[in-house]
C-alpha cells in the first residue's frame, strides 16, 4: 500500500531533529519520503501514485510507540487486585489466576492487550510469558511488531520444558510474520534462575544469537533475597555469570542499583527497560534513569503487565517517567520532554535491538507511524509540540496507528481485529479465571 | 429537566458504599432517586415522566471531579515553556506573557480550560487568579459549578485596587448563576502577604463569612524566605496570623509541611488541595498526604494551572496522587483506589465548602453527575470499577457531564458552548500573548 500522509507536524525522534511540518510518504512497509512543507512541492507528489491520501492538520506524526517490557496476556487480570501487599498480590491473587489461563484465554488476552495497544499509539512491544505461540499467532494476526520471549523460571520439574519451548519459539517466529516478529531468551530474574542454568540460557542466547530479556532490581526484598543467597547484588551476580560480555540484554526495571551496579552496567549491549508506572503502584521505587543515562546505559519505557500497572498507556509512562527524575532531584529540568519521548522510540528500539528498523521516522526505515489529533482543548494551544507529547498528550489523542505500512487503527476504528469479539471473550475469559481466587 | 440514567455502575463516593447496578433520576438541579438495580421495578419509573433517558448500561456514574486548585486562564500558556527551574519559569516566562493577557484573553482562556475540563469529568473548580469578572461570566455561560478567588498579592502600588476587586467578586457574585458560583478571598501565599495585610484579609473574610484559598509550602525556598524573614515555617506564620482559628480555609500544596505545621493544622477547617502534577513537574516534592489525612486533616485534589501541570485530567491526579504515597511508604497498600477517588470528589468538595450540596451521590444533592464509558480494551475487564477508575480511566473516558442537573457534555460533544469558536480563539490569543516571551 502507498500512504502520503499530508500537513503534519513531523517529530521524527532522531537526535537533534526539531519539528517541522510536512509530508510522509509511505510505500510497502518502508517510509519512502519526509518531506518539509516548503520543499513538498518540488517533488510533484500526486494523488495517482497514492492508495490513501491522510490529511493530517493539526496532528503531530511520530514514530510508534514501543513498550520495551509486557505480559500482554495480564490484560485479564487488571484491576483484580490492587492495593496489596507485592507477595500478597502475587501468590494470593496473580499466581493462582494465571494457573487457571489456558492457551485459548492467553490468545485473546494478548489480543486484547494489542486492541488497548494499537488505540494508544504503541505499534512494537516486548513480550515475556507463557505460551508463545499463541502470543505470536495473535501478533501475526494483529500487524503488530513484537519482541517474543518465552519466560524461564528454574524451580519446579517443568523447567526443562519451558527452554523446549523457548527454543520452539525462536527457532519457529523469528523473523516469522513479514519480520516484525523477532525473539529473545528470558531467563526470569536472578532470583529464579541459578547460576548453572542461567549458563546454558546464556549458551543457548549465543549460540542462536538472540538477545536476553530479563527482570532485574524490581524490588529491595530481591536484592536482600540475593545478598542472602550469594551474597552479591542481583546484578553483580548477572555481571559475574558473564551476561553482559557477549550478548544484547535487556533488562527490565532496574530499580535497585547501586553506583558498582550502574558500573558493571557500562558498556553493555542493550540497556534497561524502565517502567514507572508499575514501579510506582507497588511501591518499588525510583529507577536511577538520569545516572544509567549519564553513563551512556540507554534506558527505553515499558509499561509491565497490565496486571500490576493497570494501564498499557505509554503516554502516562512518558509522562511518569520525566516527572520522577524531576522530584528525584528536585530540578524540573532534568529528563526533558524530548529525551522523555525519545526514551518511549528510539531508545525501546534500541533495547529490543530493532533500532536499524524503527524507532524513528527516517527514510528507508520500517513505516510505523503514528497520527496525534491536537484538535482539541487539552492540547491548545500548540506552543510546544514535544512538550504537549510529553505532558499533555494521552493515548486516546491517537488518530492513526501504521505498522509496517499497514493501518492498524483509521481515525479510531481497529482494522486488524473485531474489537467487539476481543472485548466479550476478553471479559467472559477474564471472569472464569478469577472465580473463586 | 427531568433525567433517567439507567443500568449504570453507581458508585456514590460516600464513605462505606460499594458500587452497586441501578439507576440515579435527576429533577431540576438535583438528584431525586437512586435506585438499586433489583429495586428499580418497584418505583414504578416510566419514560413519560421524564424529558430525556440515558442508557447507561457499560457505565460508572459517579459525581462529578471537583478541582480544588485551579487557574483557569493559564491554559493559554500550557506547554509554552517546561523544563525550566521554578523562578526561570515563573520570571522569564509566566509573568510576562500574564503581563500581556486583557481581560479577554482571560475570559477566552478559561473558557477553553472550561472545555478541557468538562470534557474530563470536572463539574466544579477552585480558581484563584486575575480580571475574575470574566471568570465569572465564563462560568455561567458554560455552566460549570466553581469556587472563585480574586488573588491578592501586596507587593507594589496595585495592592489597594486588587483588595477592591476581591470585595467586588465577593459582592457580585457569591451565589450567582443559580448558586453554581460561591467566593472565597485568596491572598496568594505566607511570602507575598505581609503580617498587617494579610491580617486585614482575615477580618474581611470574617466579616463577609467567605472562605480563604491561599498557597502554602510549594517549594523548598518558600520554607527558606519565610524562616529568614520571620524565623518561621510558612505555617507557623498563617497559624500566628490566627488563620486557623476562624476562617475555613483551602491551603493548596502542603508540599513542605514538618511534624509541627501538620500539628498546627490539625482540626483546622477546610483542608488541603494535594497538587501532584504540578508538584511532581516543578520539582517541588511529594505532599505528605497520608500524614494528614491520619490527623484528620481533609486532602482534595487539584490539577494547579495548566501553565505548570500541562494537563487538567484529574483522573491524572488520582493516579499520581495514590501512586506517590504507595512510592514514599514504599507500600503498595497505602492511599487506596476509594480513598484517592474519594479525595478528587467529596473530600475537594469540603475543601470548598459545598459538601452538603456536591462531592458525592446523594438524593437531594445538586446533580453533578458523570458518566464513564467502560466499553474500550483499556477499561475491560471490570473486576473492581473502583480501582479502573483510579489506575485506568483517562478524562476521555468520560461520556457525560452533568451539573446542577444541566447536560454541558452529551456524547462528548460539548452542549453549552461553541468549542471552535474557542479553540480559535484561544490559539490566536494564545499565540499573540507569547510573541516575543
Amino acid at each position: 500500500m502507498r500512504i502520503w500522509i499530508r500537513n503534519a507536524i513531523i517529530i521524527t525522534m532522531e537526535d537533534g531533529d526539531t519539528p517541522f511540518n510536512g509530508d510522509i510518504t509511505i510505500e510497502g512497509d518502508r517510509i519512502t519520503g519526509l518531506y518539509r512543507e516548503e520543499d513538498v512541492h518540488q517533488h510533484q507528489l500526486s494523488s495517482q501514485q497514492f492508495d490513501r491520501m491522510i490529511d493530517a492538520n493539526h496532528m503531530i506524526a511520530m514514530p510508534g510507540l514501543i513498550n520495551a517490557h509486557q505480559h500482554s496476556p495480564m490484560n485479564l487480570l487488571k484491576a483484580f487486585s490492587d492495593d496489596l501487599k507485592l507477595m500478597d498480590w502475587l501468590e494470593q491473587k496473580m499466581f493462582p489466576a494465571e494457573a487457571r489461563m489456558t492457551a485459548e484465554d492467553i490468545y485473546w488476552g494478548s489480543k486484547m492487550s494489542m486492541a488497548e495497544m494499537i488505540r494508544s499509539g504503541t505499534t512494537t512491544f516486548a513480550d515475556m510469558y507463557i505460551h508463545m505461540n499463541d502470543i505470536a499467532t495473535a501478533v501475526e494476526e494483529t500487524g503488530m511488531r513484537a519482541s517474543l520471549t518465552r519466560g524461564l523460571v528454574f524451580i519446579d520439574d517443568q523447567a526443562q520444558q519451558r527452554l523446549v519451548e523457548a527454543v520452539d519459539l525462536v527457532e519457529k517466529w523469528h523473523h516469522a510474520a513479514d519480520g516484525r516478529i523477532t525473539t529473545m531468551f528470558g531467563p526470569h530474574s536472578p532470583y529464579l534462575c541459578p547460576p548453572e542454568q542461567l549458563r546454558h540460557v546464556i549458551e543457548l542466547a549465543e549460540q542462536y544469537k538472540r538477545p536476553i530479556h530479563i527482570h532485574l532490581g524490581e524490588t529491595k526484598e530481591e536484592v536482600a533475597i540475593m545478598r542472602e543467597r550469594y551474597n552479591q547484588t542481583p546484578t553483580q551476580y548477572l555481571h559475574e555469570l558473564g551476561l553482559f560480555e557477549n550478548a544484547h540484554i535487556l533488562l527490565a526495571h532496574g530499580v535497585h542499583l547501586n553506583t558498582e551496579d550502574i558500573h558493571a552496567l557500562t558498556g553493555m549491549r542493550g540497556g534497561v527497560s524502565h517502567n514507572p508506572v508499575s514501579n510506582l503502584k507497588l511501591g518499588c521505587g525510583i529507577a536511577p534513569v538520569t545516572e544509567l543515562q549519564r553513563n551512556g546505559i540507554t534506558v527505553g519505557l515499558g509499561t509491565d503487565g497490565a496486571g500490576s500497572a493497570t494501564t498499557l498507556d505509554m503516554f502516562a509512562g512518558i509522562k511518569t517517567a520525566t516527572w520522577l527524575q524531576k522530584l528525584h532531584y528536585g530540578d524540573p529540568t532534568v529528563l526533558p520532554a524530548y529525551k522523555a519521548v525519545q526514551m518511549a522510540t528510539l531508545d525501546s528500539a534500541r533495547l529490543l535491538n530493532i533500532d536499524h528498523e524503527t524507532g524513528s521516522l527516517q527514510v528507508g526505515k520500517k513505516a510505523d507511524v503514528i497520527l496525534i489529533d491536537l484538535d482539541k482543548p487539552h492540547v491548545q494551544p500548540v506552543h510546544e509540540p514535544v512538550s504537549l507529547l510529553a505532558y499533555a498528550v494521552q493515548g486516546s489523542d491517537v488518530h492513526t496507528t501504521i505498522v509496517n505500512g499497514q493501518i492498524l487503527m483509521d481515525n479510531r476504528e481497529l482494522v486488524t481485529m473485531d474489537e467487539q469479539l476481543v472485548l466479550a471473550e476478553g471479559k467472559q475469559r477474564a471472569k472464569r479465571i478469577v472465580e473463586g481466587v
